[in-house]
C-alpha cells in the first residue's frame, strides 16, 4: 500500500513551478524574447573561478580514496574547523569545529536544526512572507508552523502580532533575513527587540525558545543596509546557511548548521544532528564538496549584478508608481500589486506580457508579488516598459 | 526544549565505532603494524581514472552557472536516462526516466522508498544477519522493524521463521543481497520462493507488500556465484543502489532509486520520492555528482582485490579450523565464533592480539563476527598468524 499522505500530495504543483512550466511552454512557442522570466531564484552570475581551480587541484593531487572516501557522520574535521574560524573571524564569536555540522544546504540545515529543538506537538513561529518550504520542513517533524502576518510598510516583524501568537508550545522562531522573497534584512534593531522578548518569554514558559535562523543570503546585502550577525545577538540559536547563493553553486548542496556557543546544551546539538540524520536518510554533504568550500569561505561570486539589478529596477518601478519596500539585499523584491488580487495582476495581466513574476500568496502575504532580478541586466532593461504597461492596464 | 529522543541517543556509540577508536588508540601506542583493522566498510581501491577524467572535463568544458546549478528535484533528466538505459541493457528491464530518482546514496534510497510504501504502524521486514542501520531508516518512517531470524548454515532466507513473521500490517520486505555482513547472495531459489510467498500474501491480506532490494554490493559478486537481478523476479519491487562501493565514491553520496517498471501505482513512486524529500530535507544528490556517473553505469573500480582477499581469506580461516560460509560477493565474511559468546572473542580475544573484528551481535546474528576484508592483501597474510593463535587459545 503506498503512504496515501505523499501519494495525495503529487497532484498539487506548486505555483511557482506552474510559472516556470509556462514560461518555457510560452518560449517555445513565441520565441525566448517573448517571455522575461521573474520567477526562479537561481543564481546567474558563475562559480568564483577559484572554487573551480580548488576542484581542479584536489583531484589531481588528493589520493582517490581518501578525497571520496566517508566523512565522518559529524562531517570532515578540517572542514568544520575552517567553518568556524571564519565565522570567529568575520563576526566575532566563539565557535569551535564541534559545534559546526555540515550540511546538504539549507534545507538539510534546516530539518536538522528545527528536529533537535522540537518535539512533535510544539509550535514553530515564523514571519510572512515566508518560504513556503517552510510548511514540510516544520510538520516533518512533527511540530506545527504558524505565521505572523506581515508589516507591509517595512517588512520587518509584526511585533504586535507576534505577541499575540505566543504561547508555551512555542520551541523555536524560524527567521529568513536577508529575506526571500521580501529582499528586506532584519535591523539591529530588529533582531534585539526580538532577542529581548524571547529572553522574556524563556523566563515565563521556563523553557529555551530556540531561534533559528536561515541566512543563505547572508552574503547578498546592498551598500548601506544595516546586516547583524543574528546569532551574536541571541543565545539560544542556531544558523543555518548554505553556500548556494554566495558561491553560486545550489546543485552542490553544500551548507551547514552553527550552533551558538552560548545555547544551552550546546555541545549536544551537533551529536544529535548526527542522530537525526539516522533517521531521515540525510548524509553528509558531498566530501568533496566538504573540502573544495574550505579554502572559498571569504570568497563569493561576483555579487555586484544583484545590487545593480536591485537599483535598476527599484528606481524604474517606483518612478512608474509601483510601491515597494526598498530591498535591503539577496536578489527578490516584493512590490504590492497595484490590484487587491495580485494572482490576477500575475496570472492574467503580467503572464499577457511575457512576464513571470510570483503572486505574494505563495508566501502567505497577498496583495504583492516577488520579482527574482537574478536574470542579465539587459533582462530588466527590455522588461522595464512591460511593467509600465501592465501597471497602467490596471490603473488608468 | 532539545529533543530528549535525539539528545539521549547521542550517549551510545554504536560497537563498530568503539572498535575503530580502539584501533586507531592502538595504532598511536604501538604503531600502525600493531593493529589488523578488519572493521570498516570502505573501498580500499581508487575510483577508477574515468572517474576523474569525467569530473576534470566537465569542470573545464561546463558553463559553471548550469553545471553547478539546481537539479530538478526528480532529478537530471539526462541522469535518470541513463540509469535507466544502463540498467534495461543489463538485466532486460523496461525502466523508463520516471522511474528513477537519483538519491544522497544508499541511505537516501532506503529512505525514500520505506517512506513511500508504508504509513506509520506498518510492520517491515527484515533478514538477520542485517545492516544496523535499518533500524533508524525503517522506525524513523513510523513503522516498525521486525527481523527473521538467519539460517547459519547458509544465510539464505529462513523461510520458516519468516512464515510465522507475517501479519496484515507488513507493507514491505527489505532485503540486502549481496549482503552486509554475510558475504552472501541470494540465490533465484531464494528469490523466487521469496516472490512466490509475497504474491501468496498479498492475495491473503488484499494489498501490495513491497519488496526494497539494497544492493549496494550488486557489482562485487565473485566467480561462479548465482546472482539474479532481484527486480526481475518480483514486480511490487523497488531496488535501492548506491556508488559507494562500486565506483569507490563512498563520500560522494549518489544512488538512486529505481521503481520496478510493473509495481502497483509504480509512475506515482518517484513523485511521492519528491515528496517526500521535502519533508526530511534530504536534497537530490549534488548536480555535478549525478553528472558523473551519467558517463560511468557500466565502469567499475578495480574490485578483483576483494575476490582475491575473500579466497585467501576463507582458505586459510577454514584450514585453520575456522566455519565460514563462503561468500559470494562482497568484502565481508562472517565466520562462526568458535565460542558461543562472539562479544568475549572479538573484545577480549582478537583485541588483545590487535585484530578488529566485530561481534555479529551488532547484525543481530549472535555467535559469529564479521570480517571486512576491503584492505590491502598485505594485511590479510600478516594477520593469518594471528587468526591462528586466536583460534587455538579458544579451542585448545
Amino acid at each position: 500500500m503506498i503512504n496515501a499522505f505523499y501519494r495525495e500530495m503529487t497532484g498539487k504543483e506548486s505555483v511557482i513551478r506552474q510559472f516556470f512550466d509556462f514560461s518555457r511552454k510560452r518560449a517555445a512557442e513565441l520565441g525566448p524574447d517573448s517571455v522575461f522570466n521573474f520567477s526562479i531564484g537561481n543564481p546567474s552570475v558563475p562559480a568564483p573561478d577559484s572554487v573551480t581551480k580548488r576542484f581542479e587541484e584536489l583531484l589531481r593531487t588528493e589520493d582517490p580514496v581518501s578525497l571520496h572516501g566517508y566523512s565522518p557522520t559529524l562531517g570532515l574535521p578540517s572542514t568544520k574547523a575552517a567553518i568556524a574560524e571564519s565565522l570567529n573571524r568575520r563576526f566575532g564569536m566563539n565557535y569551535t569545529p564541534e559545534l559546526i555540522f555540515p550540511t546538504s544546504g539549507a534545507a538539510g540545515a534546516l530539518s536538522h536544526a528545527l528536529r533537535a529543538v522540537t518535539k512533535p506537538g510544539d509550535v514553530v513561529i515564523t514571519f510572512a512572507p515566508y518560504f513556503p518550504e517552510y510548511i514540510p520542513y516544520v510538520t516533518g517533524t512533527g511540530a506545527e508552523l504558524k505565521v505572523v502576518p506581515a508589516d507591509p510598510s517595512t517588512f520587518q516583524i509584526n511585533f504586535e502580532k507576534l505577541m499575540e501568537m505566543f504561547s508555551p508550545e512555542v520551541s523555536a522562531v524560524l527567521i529568513n533575513s536577508p529575506n526571500n522573497p521580501s529582499g528586506i534584512v532584519y535591523t539591529t534593531e530588529t533582531i534585539d527587540r526580538l532577542a529581548k522578548l524571547l529572553t522574556e518569554k524563556e523566563k515565563e514558559y521556563g523553557h529555551e525558545i530556540f531561534l533559528i535562523t536561515d541566512e543563505p543570503y547572508r552574503e547578498i546585502v546592498f551598500e548601506g543596509t544595516d546586516s547583524p550577525f543574528i546569532s551574536a545577538h541571541y543565545d539560544n540559536s542556531i544558523c543555518c546557511y548554505s553556500f548556494s547563493k554566495s558561491l553560486s553553486l545550489p546543485g552542490e548542496r553544500i551548507g551547514y548548521v552553527a550552533v551558538n556557543p552560548k545555547a544551552h546544551d550546546a555541545e549536544k546539538l551537533v551529536p544529535m544532528c548526527g542522530q537525526i540524520s539516522r533517521f531521515t536518510g540525510h548524509n553528509c554533504p558531498s566530501s568533496l564538496m566538504q573540502r573544495v568550500i574550505e579554502t572559498e569561505l571569504y570568497n563569493t561570486s561576483d555579487l555586484s549584478i544583484y545590487e545593480k539589478n536591485a537599483n535598476l529596477l527599484y528606481d524604474a518601478l517606483t518612478d512608474i508608481g509601483y510601491s515597494i519596500v526598498r530591498p535591503g539585499g539577496t536578489f527578490y523584491m516584493f512590490p504590492r500589486s497595484p490590484i487587491a488580487d495580485a494572482n490576477e495582476f500575475c496570472w492574467t495581466g503580467a503572464r499577457e506580457l511575457g512576464l513571470i513574476i510570483v503572486p505574494g500568496d505563495s508566501f502567505e502575504c497577498p496583495g504583492h508579488f516577488r520579482i527574482s532580478y537574478c536574470v542579465p541586466t539587459e533582462q530588466i532593461e527590455k522588461a522595464i516598459p512591460l511593467f509600465e504597461t501592465l501597471y497602467r492596464r490596471f490603473t488608468e
